[in-house]
C-alpha cells in the first residue's frame, strides 16, 4: 500500500493486482486444457479393449494436452521472471500484458484444434501460429520497457536486458514461426513444438544464455 | 491485519478479500470466453481447404470474444482504479460491488449469443443491455460511494471524483444504451461496442479526463 | 509467516492459504454458474422473434442462475466474517471447510437441474436440499469452534458466538429444510429460495441480529 | 519482496507465486470436478419418478466426485505442508511441482471416466494409475528436496523428513498401484480409493506417523 501511494502518476496500476489477473488466468487455462479431452462414448460399457481403443485414439489430443500445458508453465515463468524486474505499471504495460493474456487464454483452443485433426496441417499450423502470437506478446511489452526503462527496478542491467530480449525473440516467435512453416511442409512439427518447451524446462546451465535481463553468474 | 482491526464496526468486509473474489472473477470470465468458441466439425480430417473455410465461419465468435476479452479487462482496470479510492467496505457496498459482478460473469453468454447470431438484432442489441447493466453497475457503486464518502480514502478530491462519475456514465451506460438501440437499426452495432472498448485502451493522455476520482496532473 | 511459525505444533495451516483456497472455490463456482446456460439453438439464424421466444424459455434458468449467484455471495461473506474469527486452522476445522467447499462447489449441478425442470418437485426440492447441507457445513464448522474455542481470536465474546450459531441455523439448515419441504407440496419453493438470500443482503439494521459472533454496537 | 531480493541468484522463484499458481490449479480443479456430471434428460419434465430413477443412476458419478474431491483437498493439504518446509525454489523443484500440477489439473478426467464406466476394469484402473502419477509427483518433489537440503528451511529436521518421505510413498504410489492392480482383478477398487483418502482425512493423533518432515510432538 505504501509503495502504491508513492506511485501514484496520471497511470498507477499496482503490480501486485496485476501479478493476481495474470497468475489467475495462467491456472485457470492450465487447468481448462483437459476440458477439452471428453470422455470417449464406449457402446459395451464393461469391454476393456473396446475402452482401451477408445482411449488410444485420444493420444494426439493427450499429447497437445501436455505440449501446451508445460507452454503455459513456461509462459508463467518467464512473465514471472519479467514482472519481478518491473517497478510500476503504466497503461501502455497493462495493456500489453492484456494481449499476452489474450493470446494465452486463446491456447485451449488451438490445442483442442490440434488434438483433433493432429494430421490437418492447416491444423498443426494454426498451432504455431497463436504461439508465435504468444511469444511475440512478451517480446512486446519487452519492447515497451526498453522504450521506458524508468519501469524498470533500478538493479536491472540494460545490457543483459537486450540480450535477454534477442533471445525471447529466438526462441519465441521466431522459433514458432519456423514450426508452423514446418507444419505446411509435413506434419511433424508437432515435436518441434515439444523441443521449444524442452529447451525452458532444462537447467539454466544447459541453456546458452538467461532469458531474464538481471545480472547472473 | 490490524488495518483491519481499527475498522471494526457493525459492518467490516476486508478491501483485500473482496479484491481477490472479484480478480477471480474477472480471471475466470476473461479465461472462460474462449470456452464458447468449439471446434468445428470437419468430415474429411486431413482436407485444409475444409477446415479453413469452418474456421472462417468462426469469425463472428472470435470478433465478439475479442471484444468481450478487452471488454473485461476495462473493467477489471475501472474495479482496480475505484477500489483503490476505497478505505472501507460496508454492506451496501459489499452488494452493489456483487451485483457488478454478477453481470460480468453474465458476459460468456451475450459473446455466445452474438458470435452465433451476429445477423441478428436482438442479439446484438442483448449484448448492448448486458453491458449496459455491467457498466450501471459502476455508476451504481459511485453512487454509494458519493452517499458515504467516509468509506472513499482520505486524498480523493471530490470535485474530481464526480467528474469521473460523469465520464462513467457517459462512457458506460449512455454509450452501451446508444449501442444496444443502433443494434436494433443496424447491425454495425458490433463495431460501437469495439470503439468504446478502444477508448479505454487509449492512453490517459489522448482521452479527455481521467475515469477517476484522484487528482492527476 | 511469522505468526505462523509461532503457531507450529502437531497440526498447523495457514490460515492465508485456507481463505485463498476457500475464495477460489467461490469465485470459481460464482463465475461457472452462468456456463450451465446454453446459448439456445433457432433455425432461422436472422429471426429476432424466433430467439426471444428461446430466450424467454430460458427464464427459469436465468432466475435459478441469480439465486444461485446470490447465494454464493451470502456463502462468501459468511465464510469472510467466520474466518476473521479464526485464529488457528487445526486439522478438524480444515476438513469441515473442506465439507463446506464441497457442497458449495457442487451448487452449479442442483441450479442446472433447477432451471432445466423449473416444474418438477424432485428437482426444486433438491436445490433445497443441497443448500440444506451447505448451510449446516456452516454449523459444523461453528460446533468445532465451540468445542475449541482456543482456535477463536481472543477477542472474540463467546455469548454472542454462540446467538451467531443460532441464527446460522435458523437462517440455514432450517430455513431450506422448510423450502425443500414446500417444494414437495408445491413448486412455489423457488421464491422462497429467494427470499433465504434477500434476508442476507439486507443491511445489519434491517436484521434482527448480527450472524457473526462479534460483539457489534 | 526483501526476502526476494536476498535470494537472488541464478535461478530464483517467489514460493509466493508458485503456492499461488498451484492454490489456483487446486481451486479449480476441485470445482471443475462436478462439471462433468450434467443434468439428465427427462421426456415427460414433471415427472419425479423419471427423474429420480436419472438422477439414481449417476449415483457412480457422484461417488467419484467426492472421492476426487477429497484426493485433491488431501494433495492441497500435503502441498501445503511440503511447501511451508521450503525456503527457496529453483528450476528443478519448479518443474517438479508443475509435473504434479500436470496430473492433478488431469483429474476431471480420470473421475469423469471411473464414474461413466464404474463396471470397467479399464476405467477403474486407469484412475488408479493417474493418482499414481500425482502422488509420485509428490515423491519426486521430495527426491529433490532431498538432492538439495539447502531448499529446505532451517529448522526442518533430517531424519523426520526422511520418514515423512518413507510414509508419502507408501501411502501414496505403492497404496494406488495397489488399487490399480485390484481394479484388474475385481472392480471394488473403488472403495480402496476410497479408503486411501479417508486416512488422510483422519486426525494425525490416530495416524501412525506425521507426512511432514518438522518434528512433531
Amino acid at each position: 500500500m505504501t509503495s502504491d501511494h508513492a506511485n501514484r502518476g496520471p497511470e498507477i496500476i499496482s503490480r501486485g493486482r496485476v501479478e493476481a489477473l495474470s497468475d489467475g488466468v495462467f491456472a485457470i487455462v492450465v487447468t481448462l486444457l483437459v476440458l477439452e479431452i471428453t470422455v470417449p462414448h464406449v457402446a459395451e460399457h464393461e469391454s476393456m479393449a473396446e475402452l482401451a481403443r477408445a482411449l488410444w485414439t485420444l493420444a494426439p489430443k493427450f499429447a497437445s494436452w501436455v505440449i501446451s500445458f508445460v507452454t503455459v508453465c513456461v509462459i508463467w515463468l518467464n512473465h514471472h521472471r519479467l514482472l519481478a524486474m518491473v517497478s510500476r505499471i503504466d497503461n501502455g504495460l497493462f495493456w500489453l500484458n492484456a494481449n499476452l493474456l489474450l493470446w494465452t487464454s486463446f491456447i485451449p483452443f488451438p490445442t483442442a484444434l490440434m488434438g483433433d485433426y493432429p494430421a490437418n496441417r492447416l491444423a498443426v499450423s494454426f498451432y504455431g501460429w497463436v504461439m508465435f502470437l504468444a511469444s511475440l506478446g512478451f517480446v512486446l511489452v519487452r519492447g515497451h520497457l526498453h522504450r521506458r526503462p524508468d519501469l524498470l527496478q533500478e538493479d536491472v542491467d540494460r545490457a543483459t536486458f537486450r540480450t535477454g530480449t534477442m533471445y525471447s525473440i529466438a526462441m519465441g516467435p521466431v522459433a514458432y514461426a519456423i514450426g508452423a512453416g514446418l507444419a505446411w511442409v509435413q506434419v511433424g512439427a508437432f515435436i518441434w513444438y515439444g523441443a521449444i518447451v524442452c529447451y525452458f524446462v532444462l537447467p539454466h546451465s544447459m541453456r546458452g544464455a538467461p532469458l531474464s535481463g538481471r545480472t547472473q553468474p
